[in-house]
């Protein structure tokens, strides 16, 4: 069976989440899609027009018309092109845990006929497109993995790495360039059509799909590695007392330095592709000791700001245990709310080991959410309560609004405030990253 | 006495090499200037307008006649104000080797009167200039190192890093950024003002003097961590078989990614300033793992190259001992006629123990240089001798201008291309990084 062309295409896109969801709607804008979660309530949510994640505000009617969101397996049977957007996570051994691709792999490759055509987004190192979940598609749907356009009885696959960064509207997907692959020339053109048809950037087509998955898993990690480099300065200049942000002020004065800045490094792109990468030269025999440093230290960073606070709380003569501490901010970056694996998580696990009072206050992260923060209390306003310690954790610009004054009305005298990202003048604040 | 004026400056240059030189030329547009060097051949070569460096094509008349070069310590009485342009470099076991500006220290230290003002311009850790020659300098002269400008019975102190890229001639002292700092408020201004004097693109006044010694250190230490970060990625995607420049093509198209490549790291700044910093962070208790594996990345990829070359050799069926090498390239970075600390010479070395017959040519470096190349040789033209493998280790536009067809005519056949730096065209060589 030859190619299709790009309007036989039937699309239908598996995980309906962050990266999911944008995909959809720009899909939606030009044809019918099908939307597949495992999720009963996400699907729910979204038939009834809601997004509980918050990266699309509201779906028109002329748009969400053209997509089927459904949880139900047998709607997908009637798709020739599958997009897999389900999420890369890693274990608790820092592991890459593959288990949502392969699950959804697995309910696709039910679903393969000759021709059809399989594009991951998720991110992943080289050569799990093809060396993974080829073989599972192989097994289970009995049809051939197609590598040379001569050869069409079998499936064809691609890979198109997500890029979107969570909290930037001013970069939806068809404001990415999207980096594009596939398994044969001819299916690589498709794909790259495909993509092309909804955005306003432009495509890159890379040679492979392994160059493809390669270039996204290095992108975050290159990130990592920078802001690491940034928390590996500001503990050295912490010990000789000067400012990490005076000197990287100076430094940006040449034409060349890069303006990274310390800070906790979380969420479920830079704080997790590293290991993907990790694991992959680990296999090969090259343990790779920059990008492995850089997350140790990355991964530090929560515990090494409770030290800093503490240390300055113990100097002003402030007792513990039963200090009373307020954490601002919880989600893993600024103006956007989502808390996945957030560092803020464990500067409160650090907290509560000296047994201090814990106070959690978020502009997005509400009391009524499910975030586990025992025994620490999320609250949905500052009110009137006075602190020993106040934690500038994420630089929402709520903060900012709120401005330095508002919040030494709540800080005890003495207090220490800490302003993780340097959102106050220096010396406004008792002490910073 | 009171703080001088910008024109009572009497300015004299200690260290006329990459750094002295270009800086006593520029000052010597606005005015008189002492040039001073402990080597006579190099105060000798500069009298008669010969600069064998090759940083400064010549010196106009007008300019010249306002340079005092000389040897002479004696002619250092008259100036009031020292500019200090030694090198840094690390000893054998990369330890900083701060014994020039040291000897430069005490050297100006015996001419210090009261209001003398001694800025460094060399790199270094942060504290060298305060801790290590501030009491250097109250030593030898007896008098008091100032911090405050209510005092005024001492010496003054600046630091002002140097920031020239060598070989880059669109770069020149008067076109970057200069930091500057002072260890008063008034004597910052003051010579915040004299590099003004000099700049066409302004001056940036550091809040004190070791922000503005770690915004020197840090700036060439991110560049190594980002190229080694490139290095481990082609050691990783090398054993998979995939092109470290494809994934950099594809990665690039994302708006955020930095476009550095990997390769061989020389020199005397990006490959040492790091060991200033890690030196300083082991002082202090922390061992700065990411710029150390990001060093240690850089200081295999020589071995690496060679293991990769004498593999695809071997692979060829070329044999050992007596293989012909050809090395095109032995400066530390490309368009610049500056060997120091070239990883070439590493490539020599591991070759040499292969026992091969190594040429080595460099349009920048004649044979009749000193440079301690034995057993290999350096050749002055590449003739009709014909090579096993030709390895293409720095970017020179000489090179690029030969083109791949010509260098494939000296080559035998079989024989292996390796491209370092990406040069030619990925299918027209053997391997690249």
């Amino acid at each position: 069976m030859a190619i299709r062309d790009l309007d036989e295409l039937r699309l239908a896109v598996i995980g309906i989440g962050y990266v999911g969801l944008p995909l959809l709607v720009e899909f939606a804008k030009k044809r019918e899609i099908v939307g597949y979660d495992v999720s009963k309530s996400r699907v729910r949510s979204l038939q009834q027009g809601r997004d509980e994640n918050g990266e699309v505000k509201s779906i028109p009617q002329n748009i969400k018309k053209n997509i089927h969101f459904t949880d139900s397996e047998d709607d997908l049977s009637d798709a020739n092109t599958y997009i897999i957007t389900v999420p890369t996570p890693v274990d608790d051994f820092r592991k890459p845990d593959l288990s949502f691709v392969i699950a959804a792999t697995k309910t696709v490759a039910k679903f393969i006929n000759t021709g059809d055509l399989i594009i991951y987004e998720s991110t992943v190192y080289p050569g799990v497109t093809e060396q993974v979940c080829a073989p599972i598609i192989e097994k289970i749907s009995g049809k051939k993995y197609l590598i040379a356009d001569e050869d069409d009885r079998g499936f064809y696959l691609g890979y198109s790495p997500e890029r979107l960064s969570p909290g930037d509207t001013s970069k939806g997907v068809a404001d990415i360039v999207k980096v594009t692959s596939g398994s044969t020339p001819k299916i690589a053109n498709l794909i790259d059509s495909l993509y092309a048809s909804i955005s306003n950037v432009g495509t890159y087509k890379s040679p492979s799909i392994s160059v493809a998955e390669a270039a996204k898993v290095i992108e975050n990690t290159q990130r990592d590695v920078n802001i690491a480099f940034m928390n590996e300065l500001s503990i050295i200049f912490n010990e000789i007392g000067i400012d990490t942000q005076e000197v990287i002020k100076a430094a940006q004065t040449k034409w060349n330095f890069l303006p990274f800045s310390p800070g906790l490094v979380g969420g479920h792109c830079i704080g997790v592709d590293p290991y993907y990468l990790a694991h992959l030269g680990i296999q090969k025999g090259h343990r790779p000791d920059i990008l492995l440093a850089a997350r140790n230290v990355n991964e530090s960073m929560g515990k090494r700001i409770v030290d800093r606070v503490t240390q300055l709380m113990i100097q002003k003569g402030i007792g513990f245990p039963g200090a009373n501490i307020l954490i601002l901010g919880l989600t893993f970056k600024e103006n956007c709310k989502d808390t996945r694996n957030s560092k803020v998580f464990e500067i409160i696990r650090e907290f509560t080991k000296l047994r201090c009072n814990i106070n959690v206050f978020d502009p997005f992260v509400g009391s009524s959410s499910q975030e586990k923060v025992c025994p620490a209390k999320i609250i949905d306003e500052l009110g009137d309560e006075k602190y020993d310690a106040i934690v500038l954790t994420v630089a929402h610009t709520y903060f900012k609004d709120m401005g330095i004054d508002a919040l030494k009305t709540i800080a005890k005298k003495p207090s220490v405030i800490y302003d993780v990202k340097s959102i106050f003048p220096r010396h406004s604040v008792d002490g910073r990253l």
